[in-house]
């Protein structure tokens, strides 16, 4: 690990837990807006708060790694010896990164048959993306590093290839009010995904040393609060459209506790 | 301990951390799911749903105990005379594997006698046979080792006699949309459980040191993960298929306190 000065060394350690405060409210919003939204929508919300809960609980592990990977030493952060260990995210990745395809789809509440095989082809293709890029991340030299970059990189362009190809078709079918929301959120996983590929060749590309690292840890974490709460929110107002399209009024469940003491209410009348 | 390299004693933290988050996940999906499907299999998703919330709990305990157990010292890990605690696995399996049982049985929703005598029998013998496992775990030669491995087989032996037979009896009665995701959740038994007693035996095989600690470690974990979240989720699958056989709608009970009041409100009305 690179020396650090203090404002570099904060900035990383702030930044992850201001990430940790993030995920914890968006998966404790997700969790309760479920409410809002017709019962079939809220698996997929489900879906969308459990990524950030697991987002949260790996950022508490981050954050401690980072903080035991250096030692304030004469003015300065230095490496303490202990290795940082980046493997959390990847372990991350592994469990959110096909969740937010499933969430995304899930939403739609496409057909059976094409929900079973878009979830089931495209959850493999995310796993197999942090699978082979991970060989990559933890190489000391260039040429495997772009090796495992580019095998990583396949089944990324098939995920958007059938995002924008046959998931867009299916999308002509989505209530109209719903529709540029889906499209808005595919554009956010296109924007937010596309980051962690070029972030991965950053140190192949001149920038190393402590920049470098300051750099990919900011990055690495602006795009995960982006892509999992982001996207999560985006899934919640898609919820909402779709509910109100499907003429379910918020009112006859608002709540989930509410409507046991309403209607208890109601009874009693 | 054997001394280990810093990628394989990360490889090993790493997937216990990885577990925790799954497990948790598993957990939470599981307890949460059972407002989708019918009343009646409710109570085999709060089973299957308390499974993995067993497991992560150990999984913790587990991960601790293998963070004190070695030192980083001169660029590798190094046991720090803390003995690792291994015997938290047969804590958890003493709880979970015959809980899983239950939830395979439970989601079935059998003959109520039948139900009641497959439960009785069959989660006694998988008690029997993690109870009759641990003597040779920690049994120092082989010996021992392969004696008490014997004697947890009966069980094991027993459970998938009765298991493709008496039971596959009984599916015969399952809906038809049911029947092949049961018979699947039935062999994801089959072929996560038999991992276990392959590991055990590793040690007495040429597998030893570094290499065979490792190994054991991950495949533990992996065949927990898969034994555990993966038949939770094929019991929520198995249902789903269930609920809608009975043509039980998800929008008639939202959710699980809301049908709770409405039902009161019909009785009162």
């Amino acid at each position: 690990m690179p020396d650090l000065s203090v404002l570099q060394y904060d900035l990383v350690a702030n930044l992850m837990s201001f990430c940790i405060a993030v995920m914890g409210a968006g998966a404790v919003f997700l969790f309760f807006a479920r409410a809002n939204v017709a019962p079939r929508y809220r698996p997929a919300l489900l879906v969308s708060a459990l990524v950030p809960a697991i987002a949260c609980y790996h950022y508490a592990r981050i954050a401690g790694s980072w903080a035991a990977a250096y030692v304030f030493q004469d003015g300065s952060y230095v490496a303490s010896g202990v290795p940082f260990n980046d493997a959390y995210r990847y372990a991350d990745w592994l469990i959110t990164v096909p969740l937010l395809i499933i969430e995304l789809i899930a939403v739609c509440a496409l057909s059976k048959a094409l929900a079973k095989s878009l979830t089931l082809r495209l959850s493999i293709a995310a796993a197999l993306m942090i699978v082979l890029g991970y060989p990559g991340e933890i190489a000391t030299s260039s040429g495997p590093a772009w090796l495992w970059w580019g095998l990583a990189m396949i089944p990324f362009l098939y995920i958007l290839k059938v995002l924008f190809g046959e998931f867009g078709t299916a999308l002509e079918r989505q209530p109209e009010r719903a529709r540029p929301l889906i499209a808005k959120a595919r554009t956010l996983i296109l924007i937010t995904w596309s980051f962690y590929p070029i972030a991965y060749l950053a140190p192949y590309m001149g920038l190393s040393g402590a920049a470098g690292e300051v750099g990919l840890q900011v990055g690495y974490t602006i795009a995960d609060i982006t892509a999992k709460v982001g996207l999560g929110l985006y899934i919640y107002f898609i919820a909402r459209a779709k509910s109100e399209a499907d003429n379910w009024d918020v009112s006859l469940t608002s709540d989930v506790d509410a409507s046991h003491s309403r209607e208890l209410v109601g009874a009693a009348e």
